[in-house]
């Protein structure tokens, strides 16, 4: 009787187990991963380059007027396939004179995250479009965010680079 | 007879966009949003700051000691709800001094997409941690990526901010 007890207790905490665990998973992953939307697009046409927030978030542009730089964040969307989000190590400028690096220690368009980064210089803010001078986005990029640039905390005076960055 | 028909049709038709509807929408968002995962923490112990990258990720990190600066990304995970992810306009600083500002221009921690930066000082890198002098982000906060600081690129001699980011 006592080794039927055990037995069935055996089997219970197993088929517990077995069911909680996709759970357990699931909110795991829930606090490994987030989905990022697109908030607009890189547009360029006649030789302008334009920021085109879709129309719902033209209110988060209020005041942007202010500020002569953002930063505009953006998404490697032709890279976005699990091969190119695993590579770890390139040449960069795909010179291959250039040391092999580490891509965080680079601005290659591979990485896990495919986030891209360009300081552009604001031309006008209207409605929900920012004309910026230029960016090295393709045209359609999709956009995930902008921040505003604040020289007293987005520069250090004393950065130093390596050898194969300070060539021309 | 006729008039039979055109209802059968009619109600075909409904019944197509029914169904289809669905898998357009799913087309859709999979261009429009993409997944992104942590690469990596932030620690904060007895005084110390680091980023700890997952093992995996150790050789992203090949040459990063070349630089003294680097850009870390980083999720606003404890505003990651519908509802903080909606907010378009805030007091910046949480400030009713200051003006309503949208969060495009400010550097909230509620946004659509909960990308934090920080431009953080290198004290070294070992394996898979790189320790920094300081950061704005909780301990335990997802890293997403590290972009090393190239002041050609990354720095403007000529900003100018709003009023209200002059105010000490």
């Amino acid at each position: 009787m006592k080794r039927t007890l055990v037995m069935l207790t055996i089997v219970f905490l197993s088929i517990s187990s077995v069911r909680t665990n996709p759970e357990n998973e699931s909110a795991r992953s829930a606090m490994q991963q987030s989905i990022i939307s697109p908030i607009g697009r890189v547009t360029k046409e006649k030789g302008k380059t334009h920021i085109v927030l879709e129309k719902r978030y033209q209110p988060g542009l209020l005041g942007l007027d202010g500020f002569s730089h953002i930063y505009v964040y953006w998404w490697f969307d032709r890279n976005d396939t699990p091969k190119k989000r695993a590579v770890l190590q390139v040449h960069p400028r795909g010179n291959p004179a250039n040391p092999l690096t580490g891509v965080f220690a680079t601005r290659s368009p591979c990485r896990p995250n495919l986030i891209g980064m360009t300081l552009c210089k604001i031309i006008s803010v209207k409605e929900n479009v920012i004309e910026i001078e230029r960016i090295d986005a393709f045209a359609d990029t999709p956009v995930l965010d902008i921040k505003p640039y604040i020289p007293r905390s987005d520069t250090v005076s004393n950065a130093t680079v390596p050898k194969w960055l300070k060539k021309k």
